[in-house]
Parts: C-alpha cells; structure tokens; sequence
C-alpha cells in the first residue's frame, strides 16, 4: 500500500494496466479495496479487483483483475491529504507482506513510498521501512541499499545523515561490511559470479595523494586492501567525478559510495524515474520504487510508474536467481 | 602549449584538422613549432605549421596551416615523459597569451592541460591556471570556475580542497559572490538576459528542514534570499539528486553547487568528453577542456579532442557576446 494519500495506489494500478507489454510478473496488492476501485473510478481507468484472502489465488486472478489482499483504512482519504490515522493501516500492510515472504507465500515484497512525517505522527517509530524490515526480520547486521537502474548499480556506504556526518562516521569496517553485503548479493540476487566493484573515494579526485583529504588513505584504501585479501574484485579509491560516465560504468557491476549524493546524483541524473532500490543482506527479496511519496501528484494520475514496474521486474528476477 | 609532455598538442593538431566540420573560430598555437611538428610525423597526420611573429598574421594562414607563435622548450620531450625543465616555457606560453587577450591582440585564451606536481617541481608557485591567470591579471576577487557540456553548466562554490575543508569554509557570502558572478557571466559572455539560478542544497534531500544537517537553513536559504533581494531568480536550496535529470536541467540555467563534486559528478556523467572549464569573472576570455595532461595517452592520438574543440567553440562564443 505504502502512504494511501501519495501517488503508490495509482502507480500500482497503473502497473498493473501495464502487465502484459511490460511482461510483467503476478503481483497483488495489500490494500484497501475501495479506495483503489475510487481511484481507478476516479481517473477514469479499469481496473478490475478481485479481493483474495490467501496469495495462492493471485496466478489465476492476475490476467483479469489486480488481486488484492484487503487491509481496511476505516476511513475515506483524498489523495494528497495525508492523515496520521491511516498509519495503523500502512504498518499493518507492511507487516503482512513480510510474514507473506517470510513463509514463502510470497516470493518478494515490493513496498510503495510512505511519508516520514506522517508515519512518525501516527505512531511509527522507525526512521523508514529498511529499519522497520530489520526490526521485523530481527536482523542484527547493517541493512544495505543499492539503487539500480539500466546501466548502473549504486550502493551508499552511509545514507540519511548530514554530510558532515557522514564523513565523521565513515569507516573501514563499515566498507568492508557494505562491500561485502554486496558482493554476496550481486552473486546471489543478480547471478553475477566474480562481482567487481568499484570502490569511490571522498574526496575530489580522491584527494590526490593526501593534498585534499586523508580519508582515501587513512580508511578507504586500507578497506579495498581487506576487501582484495577476502578475494574480492574491490578497485579504488576511484576519483569520483569520473566514475559514473559510460565507459567507466562498463568496468564495474556496483559502485560503492561513500555518502548519499555520491550515489544517488548518477543514478537520478541517468535514471530518474526509473530507479530501483533494493535492500540487500535480507533474508527475504525486497524492492522499492526510488521516489517518494509526491503529494503535489498524487490523483492526477500523472506520475510514472516505471520504477514501479522496475521493482517488480527486479523483485522477480532477484526471487528467481534465489530459487535456482 | 599545456604540458608538453601531456596530450595537448596533439589535441591541438587534432582540433586543427578538423576546423572545417567543426567551424572553428581560428586559433593559433603558442607552443614550440618542433615538437608540433614531431608530434604530427609520429601519428601520421599531415598538419603544416606557420610561424608567425604576430597574432594578426593567423587569419590567413589558418585555412591551410596551424599558426604557431613559438615559444622554445630548448630540450626534446617524449609524450608521457614530463621534464620540469620545460615548465618555464609552460609559463612564458600562458603569459603570453593573456597579454595577448589583454592587450586585445587575441579574443580569447585556450589552456591546454598543466600538471600541478610537474609545475611545482618546475618552480611555478600556484595552485593552478586560473590563480596563476588571476595572479597576471591582478584580480581581487574570487575567480570562478564554470563547468558546461551540452544541456548543462555547473558552478562549484567550493572547489580543489578536502570535503571536510568544503563544508568548513562554506559561507553566505561566497554562495553570494559566486551566483552573482555566475548570473553576471550567463548575461555577459552568454546572452542570456534573466539567468535562471539553481542553488543546489549541502546535504542529502537538502536536509529535509534540519533532519540532516543545518547548512540549508543557515547559511544556504539566508543566501538565496539575498539574491533574491539583489534581483536574481535564485531558487534553491534544492535536493541535489533530483537536480541534474533532463526535466530539472531544462527549469535553469546553471547549478550553483556547493562542493567539487556535487558539480562535477553530473557534468562528467552526461558529458565526460565534452566538458568545457570556463574561468568568469575574468577581464579575459579564458576556456580550458575539462581533462588533464593524460600521461598515458600522450603521443598515442587516442585522446578525444572534443572537449578542447567545445572550448574553442566556447571562447569564440564568449568573445563575440562581449564585443557586442
């Protein structure tokens, strides 16, 4: 479901108009029924619902009509009108799709954008769904994220602090663990046998030699170090700028970054509504679109749902690679 | 010249060669006719070579030969083989051409790629071109550095220092100096009468009103309004991974970034060969191509010359909007 007042509904729906070109695989969603048959009605689009109380009757459903597992809101939402009182309900449907994986009901879960503010106002007291999914899952390792989209693979070392934090809470540890969460996944999830990764540097041009910054030095050279002893096909520190062209993308399978921007400006500038993110290092598959929640948006029925679509795309072909 | 050791002679003669496609503005070098013309014998190309006395002598010549101002390195150099004792012939080239510019003999100065090390053994006492131009140039004021490749331009605040040091010296009163020089130069040397300014944001999201970090709040929005005041359409702080995808470059004119590679990371993933450094704020029309000397091309005629034609393109373009 995701924020019921953002723009997931729609894009589900959408998705779901799109599954035969899109060749898309058996998705359901865990919703509230009637306010996706008012949004569909709304935006003038059919889509048939077909309500389901177990994952097992989807496959026969899904050409027909968008199967959906009900998770009742118990009150009437306008898109872009978000209320703290839905936030029991978007909890709710998380925690079902996890339980779904986690007996193998389900093969993944793909999660719709929920809204920080929102959910810390209705109770929530998880920073967003990757913390909310450890906790689920009682994980005690580092969650990972990497973002995908055609071309390019980006993992973040440190994510959503301030930069200045960032960079005081960069370690050799934490990109050793980063590195290798991703390798493991890029073998596991992606099929890739001897995964390279592209390690960057922090500093322009990677401080070049120690004139603009020790980091490279002092902590990312000795992690690439550990990393090539583990075996891995680790290069860096790599000068930042000059990472993420076209030819430089074909040297790697994922870069690993060491602050927010570091990867995500490539990744939005090459792919902006078509990223993914995934969640490695999780017992289960988990996808997510790479766009927020878009209230200014949502209803209009004007947003792309091609992340969407990517993340289930993705999600399948991870789930895949698992079952082999 | 550039470093003689580095690709910038050969690029030279490349651009040379193809100044009918590309219309170029004539140009003429200030380098060592000798080694040009090794340069040329080696890689098989044929590229006549003029000596010329004076910088007006270049017009007619330069249909059917490269006019060369010569400057003597007094020493043979093997491409990919730096020898500091070449750098005070580096130094004369760059000197000359500004007091050609600024005694209006020349329109615009081209600098092909320096290297700081080599530069420094040579006893050259800056950090690089642009402080050494400003050096000659007498200039008080902060000298600016602007990145543009086709459907972008980029201007960092804060430039070849370390990402700590970045965040450190970052001021209301830079982020003012630079946009008002950016907006200056977007009207002057680019014709563009109502620059549109993009204030890019420090922190992940722009720090999502202080959840991650407070730079936005204190020092980035106090400077913005500034501008604003000032007149300037300044509109920021923005969310630096959503700032650079086609749909975003297209509501602005140039970025104002706040760390190297917040600016250069975009610039270098849309248009890693064709990127173009123009110094603003100069009496002067300086350009330089957004690479560097390439020891291990050098001689081998592999490295692209589109970045030093784009800058070529460029100068004539700035010099002609200033004549106007």
């Amino acid at each position: 479901m995701g924020e019921p007042a953002g723009i997931g509904g729609e894009l589900t729906l959408k998705a779901w108009l799109g599954r035969k070109t899109q060749n898309l695989p058996v998705f359901f969603a865990i919703d509230d029924p009637s306010r996706l048959s008012e949004l569909a009605y709304g935006l003038g689009w059919t889509v048939p619902l077909v309500e389901i109380t177990d994952p097992s009757e989807a496959t026969a459903i899904f050409a027909q009509a968008l199967p959906v597992l009900p998770i009742f809101l118990g009150l009437h939402i306008k898109p872009g009108h978000p209320d703290p009182d839905t936030v029991k309900a978007v909890i709710h449907s998380i925690k079902t799709g996890v339980e779904l994986c986690v007996t193998g009901k389900a093969a993944a879960i793909v999660t719709n954008p929920i809204h920080k503010h929102i959910m810390h106002q209705g109770g929530f007291a998880f920073p967003g769904h990757t913390e909310y999914l450890a906790s689920l899952l009682k994980l005690e390792s580092h969650e990972v994220m990497m973002l995908a989209c055609p071309g390019l693979r980006v993992v973040p070392v440190t994510i959503h602090v301030a930069l200045t934090q960032a960079i005081a809470t960069l370690t050799h540890d934490k990109i050793v663990e980063v590195s290798r969460i991703t390798a493991q996944a890029l073998t596991q999830d992606f099929g890739i046998r001897n995964p390279r990764l592209a390690i960057a540097g922090l500093n322009p041009h990677a401080g070049e030699d120690g004139d603009m910054g020790r980091e490279e030095i002092d902590i990312i050279a000795p992690a690439i170090q550990q990393l090539q002893a583990l075996g891995l096909d680790a290069q860096g520190p790599l000068p930042p700028d000059t990472l993420f062209h076209e030819q430089a993308r074909s040297r790697y399978d994922a870069a690993i970054c060491m602050y927010h921007d570091q990867a995500l400006i490539p990744l939005k500038t090459l792919g902006f509504d078509s990223g993914v993110n995934v969640t490695l290092g999780l017992p289960i598959v988990r996808t997510s679109p790479d766009h927020g929640t878009a209230f200014d948006l949502a209803g209009t029925g004007k947003a792309s749902e091609k992340s969407l679509v990517n993340a289930l795309l993705m999600a399948a072909e991870i789930a895949n690679n698992r079952a082999r």
